[in-house]
C-alpha cells in the first residue's frame, strides 16, 4: 500500500465529511493516483472512474450512505466509491480472484446498494429502493448515478417514466461525459449537447423570471401579445426539457470537477420534495492525460505502463480482430452486408468496418433490443446484417430474437464475442447462458469455432448458407497454439478423430483445446469429436454416436439447456443405453477468476480430465 | 359473408384509392360493422381496431403498399388493414385454427411488412426496413404506427433515438388513445395529454411566426429583451417537444377520425425530406358504444352479443382470479406485499388488489424490464414484490431476471399467467419458453400448480418460504374438474400415486390433467407422479425414480431446456439405465389453434397417451 496523507485516513464516508473542505481537491488527487496505480497493475475500467472522482467525494460529503443509498449505473464507475467506503486496503485486489469486484456488489459492502454490471438499470432499481423507503416512512434518499451511455438504453426511459413524480425521495444524477463506452450516439446525445451548452439552469430560471417581471406592457394592442409571449416563455423555461417533462426537477448542467458546485447542487437536491434530475458534465479520463486523449482505449484497459500509457502485454491476435477483418473482406465483395454494434465498436473488432463502410455500419448505443429488431428489419429489407455483441449483453434481446427475428425467419447473423468464461469481470459478465437461451428459441443455428480459420468459415456460412439465423460464438482472446488434426472434418459441421475406440470425448469451442494433450496421453483408447455446428446437430451425427459404450461431453456453458443436455435427450430418443458423462459449468453464478482456475474447478481442463480418466470416474458399468 | 356495398368491392389498396373521397366515411362504417360482427363471433381485439379504421383507410389512400411499407406496433390494431389488403373474404377466419392471424404476419400477405405481437418494436423494425430502402435507392416510405401504450416500453426510445434524423424515409404515427391496454401510465402519458391539448401544430407555427414578425420593437432598452424573447420563443415553438428533440418533424395532434385531416397530414409527411412524427388522437372502441364506454373490457374480448355487448360465454373461475383473490388476502395480513403489473391489471387478476392497496400496487406500463428490476429494488428495500405477467411478455426481462434479480438474490415472486399453449393468439403469444429460460438462470425456483388450492399454496410458499426467486406458472382458464388423488402429496413439492408398478408417468400443470382417465384405464399397470415444484427437483426425488423400468414424461413446454431434459440429465448422472420417453411441444413455433388440437398433435392428451401405450410405443427393451 502506498502512503497517502489524506486517503490513508479515509475508512468510511464519515472521514470524508470530517475533512476540511479545502483538503478535498488534494484528496481527489490522491484518489486519482491510487486509481491509476491499481488499474495499471490489475487492468480494469480507468477512464470512467477518473471522471467521477469529485462527484463521488461530493456524494459522500453531502449524503449519509448507507442510510442514503447510492445506486451506480454501469457499475464500472464505482471505484472511488469503493475507496471511500471502507475498502481502501483491499483496493489493490480489485478484479483479482477472491478480491474486490470491479462492480458494485451488495454482498461486498452495505454501501453498495445494488448490483450493476449491465447498463441502464439504475433508475428502476433506485425507484424500487426509494418506494420501499417511502412505504417504510424512512426519510432518506436514494441517488441513482446514470451516465456513460446509459441514456441510450431503453430501460432507463421505463425507469424515468415511472419514477418521475412518483418517487419524491429519488435523485437521478446524469454523469454526462459525452461518451458511452466510446462516443455517445443518437439523437439523445445531440439533445444533451444542446442543453449542456446552457448556463446553470436554476440560475437561468431566476434571471429570466426577474426579467419577465420587469418587462413593461406598452399600449393596448401589444399588451395581449406580450402577455401571451410571457406565458409561453415561462412555460418554455420552466418545462422545456425532457427530464422536466418526465416529472423531475432539473438542475444543471454542473461542472462535475468543481467540488463547490457539486456539493451545492447536491445539497439543494436533498431539500427538494420532488424527484430531482441533476445534470453533471464530466471529462472521461480526467487527470490522466493519456486517458483524456483517448478515453475509449482506457475505458476497459489491460495492465499498462503509467509513464507511457502503453499496455504492458501485447494483446496478440484475437477472435474479435479475426472477425472484423473477415467481415471487411466480405463487405468489399458484397454491398448488402451491414454491421451493427451496441456501443462496442472496438471491443467486437468492428473499427475497420466502421471506417471503411460508414453507410453500412450502425452503432446504436447500448441498445441491444433495438439492435436485434433493427437487424431483423434490415434483413426483411433484403440486407445481410451482422450484429457483433458480447454474450452477456445479448441476454437483453432474448424476446427480440424470439419474436422479431425467429418467428418469421428474418435471418440475421449474431457474432457473439466473450462467449464462455470472462475472467476478471465476474458474475455480471459471464458469457455462459447464450447456448441455453439461444437453443430454447426455435430455429436458431449455433456455431462455435475454435480457430480463426473456423471463425471465417462460420461467418461465411452464417451470412450465405445458413437457412436460419446463425449465431457464431467465440471467447475473448485468441486461438490455441495447437489443435487436433481430425480425420473426418468439415469446418462448419464437426471433426471426428476416430481410432475405433469404445469411448468418445466430445467438445466444442475453447474447451476442445484440452483434446490435444488428452489425445497424446490416451492414444487409441478414445475417439475425439469436436463440434463446430452445435445446434441443430449435424445431420446423421447422433446416429453415429450410438455404438459408443461411453461418451464424455465437455463444454464451456451453464449446464441447464446446454448442448450436452440436448444431445443426451436425442441419444436417449434413439435408444442409446451407454454411459454419458457431462462436464459443464454448473448451475450457479461464477465469480471473477481466471479462465484457467474455473476450468480446473469444474474439471474441464486436460489435466482434470486425464486425472478422472485414470481414477475411473468415467466408469461404464 | 354479409353483403357490403363498398367494402364488398375492396380487394386491394388500389380499390380504396379508386373510391370517391365522399364515400370513405360510409366505407369506414361498413368496416366497423364487419369488425364487430366477426370479433363478436371469434373473439379478438375489438376496441383498438375500432379506433384505427379511418387512420388505416387514410394510410391506404395516401401511400402505396406494399411498396410503401406499413409496420404496425402491437399488431392487434391491424384488422382494418387486413380487410383492405385482399383478406376480406378470409376475415371471418381470423384467430381460428388455420385462419388469418390476429396479428400482422408477412407470410400471410406482402402487405404485412413486419410481425408484431409484442409491444414497442415498430420503430426499430421500420428503421431497418427504411435503412434498407435508403441503401437500395428505393424512394418509398416506411410508416410505423405506434401507440396503444407502446410509448411506455423502453425499446421505442431506442428506436426513436436511432431513427430520428437517420431515416429520412421514415414516418412514425403515434396512435394516441390515452390508453395502453387499459389506461396509460407514467409521466409520458401526462406529457401526451399536455401536447394533445395544443392546437394543430403546424398551424400554430405559421401563426406564431407571422405574429413574431409583426411585433414592433419599441425603444432601445426593450429592443434587446424583445429580441431575446423572440429568439427564445422561436426555439420553444420550433423545438419544444420530445419528438422534435429526437430529430423528427412533429405534425399534430390530428383528429384520428377525420379523414380530411388524416389524408392532409399524411400527404404532407410524405413530401418531407426528414423523418416525420405524426400525433393522431383516436378514441379506443370508436363507433361501438359498449366498447367506447369500457374499452378495457373490449381490448381482448371473448365472443359477445352485439346487441347487448355481453360476453356469450361466462368465463368461470380462472387461475388469474384465484391468484388475485389470494394475493389480496395475503396483503391484508402483510403490509410488505406489493403487486406489480406491466399494463395487465385485468388480465392478471390484479384489479381488486389495485383498488384495495393502492399504495402498494404498481402498473408500470408495457415495461417488463423496468418491472422486474423495480421489483428487485423493492426486494432489496425489504418488501415482498409479486410481479404478475404473461409468460410470453416475461421474455422481455430475461436479462433483468438474471442480472438484477438472481446474482445477488433480490428475491421476488413471479406469477406467470398464460403459461403454456395460448390458443387463438398464436405464435407471438405462446407461453412455451418460460421453463427453458428460467431454468437457464441459476437459482430461480419454478412451481406449477394444477388447481386453485395448489396455486394458493405455491403463492404463499413463494412469498414466505422459498429461499430464492420463485416463479409460479399457470395456464389461461380454470382448474380441471377432476384431479388424481395422490397417496403421497405435498402441494408445493409433488404427488405420487404409487401402485408399485414398473412404469411411471410424470407430468405437471395442465398436462397432468390427462392422468385421471389414464389411471382409470391403466389401473395398477403404472404409477403417476405430478410435480408441483418443477425445479430444482424436490430433494431426494430423482433417487426415488431410479428403480422404474420406464418413465414417460409429459409436459406443456418447448422441448429444449425443459424439465424433462433436466430430469433425464440428473437421472443419467445417477446411473439410471431404464427407458425414458419425453413428450413435449417440440422445437418449433406453434400457430394459433385450440389447446385441445395442439395437445392431440403432440400426443400430450390422455387419448393419445393411451393409444401409444396400447401400441407399445413406450416399449422398454
Amino acid at each position: 500500500m502506498v502512503e497517502y496523507r489524506l486517503l490513508g485516513n479515509i475508512n468510511s464516508p464519515a472521514d470524508v465529511k470530517a475533512l476540511p473542505f479545502e483538503e478535498l481537491d488534494a484528496l481527489c488527487a490522491e484518489i486519482r493516483t491510487e486509481l491509476i496505480r491499481v488499474v495499471s497493475k490489475n487492468g480494469g475500467h480507468l477512464a470512467s472512474n477518473l471522471g467521477t472522482v469529485e462527484l463521488t467525494v461530493a456524494l459522500h460529503r453531502v449524503f449519509d450512505s448507507p442510510n442514503d443509498q447510492i445506486v451506480w449505473d454501469v457499475g464500472h464507475q464505482s471505484y472511488t466509491h469503493k475507496l471511500l467506503t471502507g475498502r481502501r486496503e483491499q483496493f489493490s485486489t480489485i478484479r483479482l480472484e477472491g478480491g474486490l469486484s470491479g462492480f458494485p456488489k451488495s454482498r461486498e459492502s452495505e454501501h453498495d446498494a445494488f448490483i450493476a454490471g449491465h447498463s441502464s438499470t439504475s433508475i428502476s432499481a433506485a425507484a424500487g429502493l426509494a418506494k420501499a423507503k417511502q412505504l417504510n416512512g424512512d426519510p432518506h434518499r436514494v441517488i441513482a448515478i446514470a451516465g456513460d451511455g446509459a441514456l441510450t438504453g431503453g430501460m432507463i426511459y421505463e425507469g424515468l417514466n415511472n419514477a418521475g413524480r412518483a418517487c419524491k425521495n429519488l435523485i437521478v444524477i446524469l454523469n454526462d461525459n459525452k461518451m458511452s463506452i466510446s462516443h455517445n450516439v443518437g439523437a439523445l446525445a445531440r439533445y444533451l449537447t444542446l442543453i449542456r451548452s446552457k448556463p446553470r439552469y436554476f440560475k437561468l430560471k431566476d434571471d429570466t423570471m426577474a426579467l419577465l417581471s420587469k418587462l413593461p406592457l406598452v399600449g393596448n394592442p401589444l399588451k395581449k401579445a406580450a402577455y401571451w409571449l410571457k406565458r409561453k416563455l415561462k412555460a418554455a423555461i420552466y418545462s422545456s426539457n425532457l427530464f422536466e417533462d418526465l416529472g423531475f426537477d432539473y438542475l444543471g448542467p454542473i461542472d462535475g470537477h468543481d467540488l463547490t458546485s457539486l456539493c451545492d447542487v447536491l445539497s439543494r437536491a436533498a431539500t427538494l420534495q420532488k424527484p430531482a434530475f441533476i445534470h453533471v458534465r464530466t471529462v472521461k479520463g480526467k487527470g490522466y492525460p493519456y486517458a483524456e486523449l483517448d478515453p475509449a482505449a482506457f475505458h476497459g484497459t489491460p495492465q499498462f505502463d503509467v509513464a507511457t500509457g502503453n499496455p504492458e502485454v501485447e494483446d496478440g491476435d484475437s477472435f474479435s480482430q479475426a472477425f472484423g477483418e473477415e467481415l471487411c473482406r466480405m463487405a468489399q465483395e458484397d454491398s448488402h452486408i451491414c454491421a451493427v454494434t451496441a456501443a462496442m465498436k472496438y471491443g467486437t473488432g468492428l473499427q475497420m468496418f466502421a471506417a471503411s463502410y460508414r453507410d453500412r455500419f450502425f452503432d446504436v448505443g447500448i441498445a441491444e433490443e433495438h439492435a436485434v429488431t433493427f437487424c431483423a428489419g434490415l434483413s426483411a429489407g433484403g440486407y445481410r446484417p451482422v450484429f457483433a455483441v458480447y454474450s452477456s449483453f445479448l441476454q437483453r434481446a432474448y424476446d427480440q430474437l424470439l419474436h422479431d427475428v425467429s418467428i418469421e425467419n428474418n435471418r440475421i447473423v449474431l457474432c457473439i464475442d466473450r462467449a464462455g468464461v470472462v475472467g476478471a469481470d465476474g458474475e455480471t459478465h459471464q458469457g455462459l447462458y447464450d447456448v441455453s437461451f439461444l437453443t430454447s428459441i426455435p430455429g436458431i443455428h449455433i456455431l462455435a469455432p475454435s480457430t480463426f480459420a473456423e471463425l471465417r468459415a462460420c461467418l461465411r456460412y452464417g451470412v450465405y448458407d445458413c437457412p436460419r439465423t446463425c449465431a457464431v460464438r467465440y471467447p475473448k482472446g485468441g486461438e490455441p497454439e495447437r489443435a487436433l488434426t481430425y480425420t473426418q472434418y468439415d469446418a462448419t459441421q464437426f471433426g471426428l478423430l476416430s481410432q475405433r475406440a469404445d469411448t468418445l470425448f466430445i467438445s466444442y469451442g475453447r474447451a476442445a483445446d484440452a483434446f490435444v494433450p488428452l489425445q497424446e496421453a490416451l492414444g487409441k483408447q478414445a475417439d475425439f469429436l469436436k463440434l463446430v455446428r452445435l445446434y441443430p446437430f449435424p445431420e446423421g451425427l447422433v446416429q453415429r454416436l450410438l455404438h459408443y459404450r461411453r461418451i464424455v461431453f465437455v463444454e464451456e456453458s451453464a449446464q441447464n439447456g446446454s448442448i450436452g443436455e440436448h444431445l443426451l435427450r436425442e441419444l436417449n430418443g434413439l435408444g442409446y443405453r451407454g454411459a454419458f458423462f457431462h462436464r459443464a459449468l454448473g448451475n450457479e453464478f461464477l465469480p471473477q477468476s481466471s479462465v484457467k482456475t474455473i476450468f480446473q474447478e469444474y474439471g474441464l481442463d486436460a489435466a482434470s480430465l486425464l486425472r478422472d480418466w485414470e481414477g475411473d470416474v468415467f466408469h461404464a458399468d
